[in-house]
C-alpha cells in the first residue's frame, strides 16, 4: 500500500519520501523548507496520478508545501501538524520520536464506558491537550473512565467546534500539536482511562480546504447542507476511501485512541456496493485483532437506523453503539416543557416508557421531519447506544448556548442525572453538566475569509428563526468563545458542589452495582405517572 | 458503479455499450460481428484506463472481441459467454430473457445443507446442465438438497475439471450456456434444491488466460503453485477486486446461486489492510439484505485457521463454512489403511474422537507440511464445516482416480457413509458415491497448446512420484474424460441398489430425526476402541 504525506525513511541519512495523489496534473513538485533553506523538488508520477520525491540530508522536522501545475504552494492533504493553520506550511513529523507507556493497555469493553465528552479548548483556561492530562484526577474522582475529545483535526483561526476540519491528519496547533495529543492519551491510559476521538468523514470546513485542488476528493452527485457531498462513490472515489481508512488507521494506531465517535454518518452518502462505514468497521476489527487490544466505533447518526449498529456479518455497518438522540428529546422536553423546532415531536413524559428500550421514533410519522422515521431498535441491546441529556450539540446549538442549568431548577438536574445513569445505555456527560455549569457552551468560530465570517454570523441568526430565541451571540466574537470556557473549580459555588458530589455518587453506583454494572434494558421496567415520576 | 462489458442499454434501439479496462494502451477498439457484418468501433478512454464504445441496430447475440494497440483481437475479460472456447469471439447475453419461475424461492439455512458435489460434464451421458436438470428427483429420492456445482466457467477443450476457467462470468459452452445453467438452477428451486457454485479466484488456466492483456492482473510479489499469483494487492490490484466483486455478485443476481464454493482460498494471496474475502462476504451479505435471501459462502482451505470462518465483525473473513480436510482424511486412512504422501499424518483409528469436535491439527506438528499446522477449532459450530468421505479432489487427485469402492470392501462404504453423516458437520457426497459408483473419477484436461498437452501429461506422472501408484492415466486422453462418466442408474448391480438404499435411509434418518436434524458436536460424544468400532 502506498504511505502518502511525508515519510522518514531513514533517520540516519535523515532522508525523507514525499507522495501525493493529484489528479490530472502536468507537474507536481515539493517546496521544503529546512535548516533556514528553501528547495523546491519536482516529484516523479510513481505511478498515474501518484507523485512521489525522496530528498536527504534534512531537519526531520523540516517543513513543506506541494506545488501543482507550477502554480500556488498547498498543505498536504496527508500533513500530521500545521503549526501555522490551514493555510500554511505543513510539518514533517517523527511519529517515532514519542516514548509511549502504554504498552500493557489492553483497552476497554465498550459496555462498561462512561464518557465525558470534552472540548479541549474550552476545558480549561489555557485550552490545550497538557490542561487536560493534568485534570484527570478529577475525571477520576468523577468516576467517568472515557474521554472523548471533540475533534482535534485542524481548523481555521484560533478556536473552532472541530467540525470545520480539513486537515484531517493534522493534529490542531492550537491545542498543542502531535506530541501533546500522545501524551494526553498516554496519561489517561495511566489513569485506566479510554479515549475517544470525534472524527468528520462527512464534510470538510470551509476555509483551508485545498483537497479540491489535487482531485475530485468532491462529487455533485450528492447534496448535503454543506454542498458538494464528500466523494465516496463517484469517479475516483477510490482517493478519498483510501485517505479516510489510512486516516481510521492512524488514530488508533499512531495515537493510540481507543475509539472513534464517527460524526453525523447520515451525511456520509455512499452507493457502492460496500458501505464505507462497512469498510471502517473492517479496518478496526482487523487492527484490533493485529493490535491485540479493544477498539470501538460509535456513529452519531439522526436516522434511528439500527443498520448502523447491526453486525458485518448481518449486513450491519458493524458500528459498536450509536448517539441516540430520541433518549435526550424526551428527557429535555419533559424537564423543560420546550417545543420548538424539532422539539416538537417531543413532549410526552410517557414516552420515558418506550425510550427506555427502543429508540422513540421506529417507524411512526414525525412532525418535524414530515415523514416517517426510525426503525425498531428493541432488540440491540443498550450497549449500541450513548445516551446524554446534554451534549454539544444540544448545548451549543441553541442561540445562547443554555445549559440545563439554566433552563430548569435545581433539582430537575439531579433528576436528569438519575433519568441517565439508571438507564440501560452508555451514558455521555457534557463537560460541566456534572457541576452544573452555567456558563454557556456558544458557538464559536475564528474564520479569516472576510465572507465566510459575515456569512457565519448572519447564518446563525437565520438558523434560529423556527426558534424564539433573540441575541444570537456573533460566533467571530473572541468573547463568544471565551464565555465559553469552564469555570475553574476553585470558583463554584455550593450548588456546583452539590451536584458534582451527586453525579459522583450516582457514577459509583453505576459502576459497582452488581444490577447496575452490566444493565440489561430487557430486564428494565419503566413506569411513568403524569406528575413526572419515574419508577423502575 | 462502472458496468463492464457488453450492455443492453436500449432493447427497442439493440443498443449496446461496450466497456473494458486496459490499462496503460494507445488505443482500444471493439469488433463487433452483427447478422454477417463485421466493423470496428474505435472506443473512448471514458476516464484512464476505462475503454467504452455504443452501437445501435445490432444483433442482441451479437460476438465481440477487444482489439489491443491495433494487435489481436481478445476475448472480453467480462464475457457472459464463448460460444467457441476460451480463444473465441465473446458473445452478448441478455439476461432478461430468461423467464424465471423461483420468484418465492428465499434460500435454505446453510445449517440444513445436505450436498452432492457434481461435475456437469461427467454427471451424465450428455454431460450437460440439461441432463442435471432431468435427473433432480433422483437427487430428490436419496434426500440430498443441495447441489454444488463444479466451476462452470469458461475452460480449454471440450472437457476440464473446471478450475482452468480462464473467463470468470462465461458459462461453459460444453455444458449448454447461460439459458440451461439457469433453468437447471430454477428446477433445483423448485425442487427445492439449493445450488452452489464453485468458483476459482486463487489462479486461472494455463491456456486462453488473455487478462495480462488487458492489465496487471497478475504480480510477480507472491508467488503460488501456478506461479505469479492474481494482482489482490499490488499496483492496479483495483482492476482484479473489482471484476471478483462483480463476479460474485453476478452468479447470486444474474444466475440465482444460492451460494458460492470458494476453491483453494489459502492460494489467495492478500496483504490489503481489507482482505478480498472480507469483502467478498461483506457483499454477499449486503446482496442477501437486499434480495431477502438467504445466500452463503463456504470456503476450500487447507489451512486449518479458522479466521477464515469467524466473523467479519471479530475480523474473520466472514465464510459461512469452511471445507474439512481432516475427517476426510481420518475417516479414509483408518478405512484403507494408506500412509502415502499427506496421509504420512494420519492414520491413528483415535483421531477420530478429536475429529468430530474439531480439525485433527489444531497447532501441532505435521510431518507431511513439516512445521505446526492449525487454529485451535472447537467453538466453531459444526455448521460451518463440510466433510465428505470422498470428492473430486480425493478421489480425482490419485492416478488412478479410484473411489472408495475400489479401495474397500464393501461393508466399510456404508461405515464410511454412517461416520459422515451422523457427524454434526455439513456432509457433501460426490456424485456416484451414494451407490459405491467403480467407474474412476480421473483427472482429465484438453488443451489445445501442444507444449501444455505435453506438460501435463509428463506433470501428472511426476506428481505421483511420492505415491507407489503406476500407469498413470493421460489427462489428455479423451478415455481419460469417457471412463470418468457415471453408470447410469439401468446398469446398477444389486450392490449399488443397497447402498443408495443405505444412503437415502441414512440421509432421511439425518433429515428427521430430532437430534440429528440440528446436530450439535458439544453434545456429540465419540468412543473409539483399538478395533476400529466407533460408538456415539
Amino acid at each position: 500500500m502506498f504511505k502518502m504525506g511525508a515519510n522518514i525513511i531513514d533517520r540516519e541519512k535523515r532522508e525523507v519520501l514525499f507522495r501525493v495523489f493529484a489528479y490530472d496534473k502536468r507537474e507536481v513538485a515539493v517546496v521544503v523548507k529546512s535548516g533556514g533553506a528553501i528547495k523546491e523538488l519536482p516529484m516523479t508520477e510513481e505511478t498515474p496520478n501518484v507523485y512521489s520525491a525522496v530528498t536527504a540530508g534534512v531537519s526531520l522536522d523540516l517543513l513543506y508545501k506541494f506545488k501543482i501545475d507550477g502554480d500556488q504552494a498547498y498543505p498536504d492533504p496527508y500533513s500530521c501538524f500545521q503549526p501555522f493553520g490551514v493555510h500554511g506550511f505543513s510539518r514533517l513529523i517523527d511519529h517515532e520520536d514519542y516514548r509511549w507507556r502504554d504498552a500493557n493497555w489492553q483497552g476497554k469493553d465498550i459496555e462498561d464506558l462512561l464518557i465525558m465528552e470534552i472540548h479541549t479548548g474550552a476545558f480549561s483556561g489555557a485550552g490545550t491537550f497538557k490542561a487536560v492530562a493534568e485534570r484527570l484526577d478529577y475525571l477520576v474522582e468523577l468516576g467517568v473512565n472515557a474521554v472523548e475529545l471533540m475533534p482535534v483535526a485542524q481548523t481555521p483561526g484560533r478556536w473552532n467546534w472541530g467540525y470545520d476540519g480539513v486537515n484531517l491528519f493534522s493534529v490542531n496547533h492550537n491545542y498543542g500539536g502531535p506530541d501533546d495529543l500522545k501524551y494526553l492519551v498516554d496519561c489517561c491510559h495511566q489513569k485506566n482511562i479510554a479515549v475517544i476521538l470525534d472524527v468528520v468523514y462527512n464534510h470538510f470546513g470551509p476555509e483551508g480546504n485545498y483537497l479540491p485542488v489535487y482531485g475530485p476528493y468532491f462529487t455533485a452527485k450528492h447534496k448535503t447542507p454543506w454542498g458538494k457531498a464528500v466523494n465516496y462513490d463517484d469517479l475516483y472515489s477510490g482517493y478519498t476511501r483510501k485517505m479516510v481508512l489510512d486516516n481510521v488507521r492512524y488514530w488508533l494506531e499512531v495515537y493510540h485512541f481507543d475509539g472513534l465517535r464517527l460524526d453525523a454518518v447520515h451525511a456520509i452518502k455512499d452507493n457502492s456496493p460496500i458501505h464505507i462505514l462497512q469498510e471502517i468497521s473492517l479496518t478496526v476489527r482487523n487492527l484490533s485483532l493485529q493490535q491485540n487490544r479493544k477498539l470501538f466505533l460509535i456513529a452519531e447518526t439522526d436516522q434511528n437506523n439500527t443498520r448502523i449498529i447491526n453486525p458485518l456479518d448481518r449486513g450491519g455497518y458493524g458500528m459498536d453503539a450509536q448517539w441516540m438522540d430520541d433518549f435526550h428529546h424526551v428527557v429535555h422536553t419533559a424537564l423543560t416543557g420546550e417545543r420548538e423546532g424539532y422539539y416538537m415531536d417531543y413532549g410526552r413524559v410517557k414516552d420515558l416508557e418506550k425510550v427506555y428500550k427502543n429508540y422513540l421514533y421506529t417507524g411512526e410519522y414525525s412532525k418535524y421531519w414530515q415523514r416517517e422515521r426510525g426503525t425498531d431498535g428493541s432488540r440491540n441491546p443498550g450497549k449500541q447506544f450513548v445516551v446524554a441529556v446534554q451534549n454539544h450539540d444540544q448545548v451549543g446549538n441553541r442561540a445562547g448556548g443554555d445549559r440545563l442549568s439554566i433552563l430548569v431548577e435545581f433539582p430537575y438536574l439531579k433528576a436528569a442525572a438519575g433519568l441517565m445513569l439508571f438507564s440501560a445505555y452508555l451514558p455521555l456527560i457534557f463537560m460541566g453538566e456534572e457541576y452544573g455549569e452555567k456558563r454557556p457552551f456558544l458557538f464559536f468560530t475564528d474564520y479569516g475569509d472576510p465572507e465566510l465570517q459575515q456569512a457565519v454570523s448572519r447564518g446563525r441568526k437565520e438558523e434560529f428563526a423556527q426558534f424564539t430565541w433573540e441575541n444570537v451571540p456573533d460566533p467571530q466574537d473572541p468573547e463568544t468563545f471565551y464565555a465559553s470556557k469552564l469555570t475553574p473549580r476553585n470558583a463554584w459555588d455550593r450548588q456546583n458542589q452539590e451536584l458534582f458530589n451527586f453525579y459522583r455518587d450516582l457514577i459509583h453506583l453505576r459502576r459497582s452495582h452488581p444490577v447496575l454494572k452490566k444493565p440489561d434494558k430487557d430486564k428494565l421496567e419503566v413506569e411513568v405517572d403524569q406528575e413526572n415520576r419515574v419508577a423502575r
